[in-house]
């Protein structure tokens, strides 16, 4: 039996699109003398669709290009994950289904069982959790097709809930010849191994092989790596398709597979999770072009790297705007780096508005000492050039804070937080310094100079982030341990040797800066836990 | 039997402070001779708490405060709405719970069973439901107690879900002599009178009174209105607590009710809930002093009125910011209600950071003509200089843009959308107007030139809000059907006799406007679905 896994990357909503890529994928699996082919969970319609789940027109639009898709299945299997409508009159009016299809007609649908309603998935807002297991037969086999999370628990992987029930055990006495698991699971940091150890997992305790096909490309803040995994009856990972691009696997039950390693690099991922956020979050909506701020730092000097990547290099602009505080060092760095880049570079100083302001503003702060307000408004004139030359020219500006900084709110609302897109907000300052060091591992692109300075805003004289900030590596420390981890301050603090004051007034510095974060652009969710995508904290609250 | 319903106000996460509020309503009841002491949902930890409950230190606080109350009941019986562990071993680890006490000893809980996963609740991501209706006894009296989304479905109001189980039922066979229902129910638009109908529903089918006890106060984006409610068993309301105030309800259940009719005011309880959402997020953080940009036009006009209200005139800045293309009416129209506000304003020209961006760019700008650009930097000028005042003087900004604005995106990102909280974020352009003449209702307050005058943003020569806008009355109603009353748009043009390719046009330009709205500053939510609580859409997709 031979099985086409179609790793395709669909586009929220578009049902003409997906429908394409969906049918074209059966050609394939047709030329390919598969006897099957495997779609990712929610493909005809995208994930996550959100709220669009509540139109109805939305749900009838799934009933109707699966009838397309029908169609264009002779002498085919298809698997396909959909919305459908609940013909049982229970809470929710919608499931979470697969269709399974056999040659021009649809036999019937698995639906979804364990509906995670936690961290991004909020699946229990819409969906009725499905109640059975069915077997579906070609060729003799008896095939089992579960989705996403139903076989997740079984391998002890989900922490979050704890699921009365398990699907793979109901699959059991069923005695499946082979197990379709059909995914919706959004990368994050170290993610994909762990897929084999689920897969493995399920793939022994009902002794037959599991095809896992996951979903590909970057919707908003979720990118879906691929990676889609065959796991023989032993749960040894036998082959895998590619990570971060649409991928075809051809699968073969019948031959014995060849020896094969399951391997992927963390940092190599993680770049390629970021490259593939932007580029949809633009080419997904139909933009070319991107700018940001380039200041001579590390964070700007790696989204650079990570936009050329993305959306090529002459697609991108960098604007580097010093001000009477910047070290010579930035503006030249920024020059080396532009140039070894290959991407225009535009100098737009900001003295002259910042001193328009100082002057407009004198009445007003008659008095008073310089102190954070003159920082934040050296930030928000650069936020307000790129802003208007985004209006004018129609670059979508990036944002470059790191995850560290967002965390206790060293940062600038409407200033460096602007932008449409946030590319590091959920990368920790060590991941962008493992992400500089790796993208020079062959060759210097990022200029050693710009790695080995000291972190600064430079918004005042002489000024340094360890001025107002721990040292990254304690910070970071307890960022992930605190919000990634879900560790208690007592934990995070006998774990790593930091006193627990320092510990608790990170994590009190973490909770009141939640008002800014508030309107932190969308940023690429790369971590067990972003910020404003998964996680959800009261502004007014006095817990912490 | 006499029941004291103990309508307060409290903070999310301050379990000493709610603990003191709920311990002072106990002394109140034994002095006023009370056998009952009746709380809000989850009183005891404030509501919403969102991912506070993931701590497992939350809920343990929750356990040791209950501790606290059960010590300070004597002679009393008293029902708490607290979080509480999940006993059983199920998918959440905790219950939403009603902790029934009397004298000194904690009886045992009812536990919330019907948990709502629709618009601004997510309960099944924390929650497990709970499972059994039970009876407490007290002078030969039974009692039941059921948890706010119990009793709603019966009525037949919950539109967005439709449980398989109804409490209302469990609780028939019961016999109950009386029936306490604990919320957190939101304030939205008209509701204090659904709430009427769903305890005349619950009360009939029980053939018992129904004593609702409702929290009051704002919590980030959310008000909650107050107005607890004592409704006969003939589901005719014979009592209510204020609105939006603290307030004790004695309820005498063997008196005959004084003639009663419930009645509240659309327009007053608006403002109401305006005014509170302001106060509470200040007053709850700390903050005092608030300041926004005053520009003439009504927007801005309403919230001076709801923000002295909300703070007091000696902790209000309004700031005008005239530009050259400022009508000399904006000037002095906010000085003619500033005067009679009695608020502080100051006049800041934005005309010189003006003139030195545009210098600045010009070689960036050179050849393309004027166009939005422009316009959106005067509104972030503005926008710079209140976060200015804001740094340096310690002021909160709030916005004052409205909802049909909002939802077309008419408004500039870093620039009229800057601030802390949103004041009109979910007030529709005729909600404002109609706000503005209640205000004025019996006195002039607000200058009727503002009223009268024709909507513009004043970014260019002779703008007005119409060359981008179809008239807000249009606008209004498709926002409304679209929106708040989830409508297809074939029903909003039949129902409002607007062109379908208007309504669509105006539906596409919702959705287009979503990327503006993931950066709005939280808004007070007052209508049946606010933008950025309890609504979430896609910035990629291309459904709509």
């Amino acid at each position: 039996m031979r099985i086409l896994v179609a790793q395709i990357n669909p586009i929220v909503g578009d049902f003409e699109g997906n429908t394409r890529k969906i049918i074209q994928a059966l050609d394939h699996g047709r030329t390919k003398q598969a006897d099957i082919v495997v779609f990712s969970e929610l493909v005809l319609c995208g994930y996550p669709p959100e709220d669009l789940l509540l139109h109805s027109s939305f749900i009838e639009a799934n009933q109707h290009f699966l009838e397309k898709i029908v169609q264009a299945s002779s002498r085919l299997m298809a698997v396909v994950g959909v919305v459908r409508a609940n013909p049982a009159k229970r809470e929710k009016p919608i499931l979470n289904s697969a269709a399974i299809i056999h040659d021009g007609k649809l036999l019937g649908f698995q639906d979804k069982q364990l509906l995670p309603t936690y961290d991004v998935f909020d699946e229990r807002r819409y969906f009725e959790p499905g109640t059975s297991a069915k077997i579906w037969e070609l060729k003799g086999k008896k095939i089992g097709v579960m989705i996403c999370e139903d076989i997740w628990q079984h391998a002890g992987i989900v922490t979050d809930t704890d699921y009365a029930h398990d699907p793979v055990l109901d699959f059991k006495s069923l005695n499946p010849d082979v197990v379709f698991n059909i995914s919706s699971s959004p990368y994050q940091f170290e993610k994909p191994g762990t897929r084999v150890k689920v897969c493995a997992k399920c793939a022994t305790t009902l002794n037959c092989p599991v095809i896992l096909c996951c979903q590909v490309g970057a919707n908003d803040q979720l990118v879906f790596d691929g990676y889609s995994l065959y796991v023989n009856s032993k749960g040894e990972p036998v082959q895998a398709a590619k990570g971060f691009v649409e991928d075809e696997m051809l699968i073969d039950l019948d031959k014995p597979p060849l020896p094969y390693t399951f391997s992927c690099d963390p940092m190599h991922d993680l770049y390629q999770a970021l490259v593939l956020g932007v580029r949809d979050y633009f080419h997904k909506q139909g933009f070319k072009k991107g700018c940001f701020g380039l200041s001579g730092g590390i964070d700007s000097a790696l989204v650079a790297c990570i936009v050329v990547d993305a959306l090529g290099k002459e697609n991108v602009l960098a604007v580097t705007m010093p001000s009477r505080y910047s070290s010579k060092g930035s503006i030249t760095d920024s020059e080396v780096l532009a140039r070894r880049l290959g991407i225009e570079l535009q100098q737009i100083p900001i003295e002259k508005p910042f001193q328009a302001f100082l002057d407009l503003l004198e009445p007003s702060f008659k008095g008073k000492p310089e102190d954070i307000t003159e920082e934040n408004m050296q930030a928000r004139i650069r936020g307000m050039i790129l802003m208007a030359i985004s209006n004018k020219h129609g670059y979508i500006v990036m944002s470059t804070g790191n995850k560290s900084e967002i965390a206790l709110g060293y940062c600038t609302l409407y200033g460096d937080m602007v932008g449409g897109l946030g590319v590091l907000s959920d990368v920790t300052k060590q991941q962008v310094y493992a992400l500089a060091r790796w993208i020079n591992r062959n060759q210097g692109i990022i200029p050693e100079s710009i790695i080995d300075k000291v972190p600064s805003a430079e918004l005042r004289e002489n000024q340094k982030d360890t001025d107002s900030l721990p040292e990254y590596d304690t910070l970071d420390k307890v960022v992930q341990g605190y919000v990634e981890d879900d560790l208690t301050p007592d934990e995070i603090g006998k774990k790593h040797a930091i006193p627990i004051e320092i510990v608790l007034d990170l994590i009190h510095r973490i909770h009141r800066a939640e008002y800014k974060r508030r309107q932190l652009p969308p940023g690429i969710r790369v971590s067990k836990k972003a910020f404003r995508v998964g996680r959800s904290y009261p502004i007014v609250q006095r817990w912490m």
